[in-house]
């Protein structure tokens, strides 16, 4: 069965009837409808998820949208959701957006049209695409509305623990290497980190990352670092956005922690690979994850989650790209 | 609209009738039928691509089926057919199996029963799951059936590559670390490997890892790798295995490649952030993306696809982690 032209010459009725019909817009006699399904039932039509998905709205697959799977956290929280969400029997269509609003817009249509059972968005730029359905939506990092639930660390504590720790090692010329802007939970380590320097009387020179780990753009990106190693001190806003930092400093011999020190953000799996190890502050993969799946779960058993805000407390993981001074 | 006992109740026919009607299973009178379809048109069923794509086997989603999306070289390829593919008006569902024959199998049924209008499958375990279906599929690494075509880099080739490179370096003490012996396309590096040693008169010593990366298993493989120092160069079976080898190093104050000599496979990103960066054997993520993706799209619009086998050549990729001697 190949398209509806064919279904509408074996029926024996117009191409906009079948049309009516298949895409439920207008009349259809009873007559016309059972001709129709006559045809449909006699082509390759067999029983499938996706009718009952239709007719029951009960399909087991969770949408899942995320900004980049190239970024070694979001990929690590693709797994661990897949896992917990295939424990309770369900499977992921995972979407990359690519940061990208129509992207992640065009996903969201095409989940509603296959009648997923809900949908976990990460760094969501869309807001009202949401609102158009009444799909259990669960966000990680972005507010959407007062009607889906959020998750997210405490991006400004983040920042702020990442100041004190570098401050403790004895740093005192700090450049914060930045991400993009569109993302809050980026910008609030931003704050956090500038806030609590600020209450030191240390002012923080920046440098901005335009998109998440792009490969295509380590070079360019590199460039953007020149001279970085006048600082002692580097907070950089996640671990694989460090990593082209200390990619920056092993072309120039520079040595980490001894001339400088750096600490990412995430807790990620490149940063045990880093040389040296990343210092860095951790936002639990695997409590985001599963906090995600819960409440999702939740929402699709149709019952109550109680807090709109669910909160994931940040942690500082010592490694050797920093150094406490004694 | 939440199940077929509500569609029953508000139809009044039985519950049994709806199943029928919805898995397509028996016979519905034609007065049973037009019921439970005005309670569903009723309901909030809305013209959507779902239904389109029921009827018309015309939906504009590829599924894509990785083994593990925490290797870099997946992630890269996952983003680049999703790059290709987008291009082209397609939006990708992606499905990590976790090298897991059940959930690669589970999840060829649900990519069925959406009526995806194609399916790439890398690293397959499956094969008689999808001679069930008459969708469009292209199969990366792995063959399946004379009907499915099969893109692989010439991995023994590969293998031989790596050989001859450690050999030209001055290493003649050589460790392999091969990869899960499941993977046609990883045991063919090994053996490429293995019998260019031979033919140098040269025997290579084996460690083996189970899977492919996973964190939870980094300080297991690490202890697997235990004495590795005494060679003086390996040949990893690819390049986030070879960031493990390469931290068991850093561990231990080995010096890259002054003691020892590193190789991997792939040509993932990993290998430029790792210390030193890692020398490898490069299989084209770019043309092997771009390939995949039109073969199936050729498959898709009813054109042929004159070979049943498409080779992608492998390329030394030289770095920091080996040194050609004088």
């Amino acid at each position: 069965m190949a398209n509806m032209r064919e279904i509408a010459k074996e029926a024996g009725v117009g191409i906009s009837t079948v049309s009516r019909y298949i895409n439920n817009t207008g009349y259809v006699s009873e007559r016309s409808r059972a001709k129709i399904e006559r045809v449909i039932e006699k082509s390759h039509y067999k029983p499938n998820e996706l009718a009952r998905a239709i007719f029951t709205r009960n399909s087991k697959i969770i949408g899942l949208l995320v900004p980049n799977i190239s970024n070694p956290y979001f990929n690590e929280l693709a797994l661990i959701i897949e896992e917990y969400a295939s424990e309770q029997g369900f499977s992921i269509f995972l979407c990359n957006t690519n940061d990208d609003f129509e992207k992640e817009s065009n996903y969201i249509n095409v989940l509603q049209g296959h009648r997923v059972a809900g949908i976990i968005t990460v760094r969501s730029q869309c807001k009202n695409e949401y609102a158009a359905y009444d799909i259990p939506v669960v966000s990680f990092e972005s507010y959407i509305s007062e009607k889906i639930i959020t998750v997210a660390t405490d991006n400004f504590t983040g920042g702020s623990l990442a100041f004190n720790h570098l401050y403790e090692c004895g740093c005192r010329n700090l450049v914060h290497v930045a991400g993009p802007l569109f993302a809050d939970a980026i910008s609030e380590r931003t704050r956090g980190f500038i806030e609590s320097a600020r209450e030191k009387n240390i002012t923080v020179d920046l440098i901005q990352f335009e998109t998440d780990f792009q490969r295509k753009m380590l070079e360019a990106n590199i460039k953007t670092l020149e001279d970085i190693e006048k600082y002692d001190g580097i907070f950089v806003f996640n671990d694989i956005a460090a990593a082209t930092v200390i990619r920056y400093f092993q072309q120039k011999n520079v040595r980490i922690p001894e001339e400088v020190q750096v600490i990412g953000f995430d807790n990620s799996y490149i940063g045990e690979f880093l040389f040296p190890s990343l210092t860095t502050i951790e936002q639990s993969v695997q409590e985001v994850g599963r906090t995600l799946v819960e409440a999702l779960l939740k929402l699709i058993k149709g019952e109550a989650v109680d807090q709109k805000k669910i909160i994931i407390k940040p942690n500082l993981v010592k490694r050797d790209s920093t150094r406490v001074s004694k």
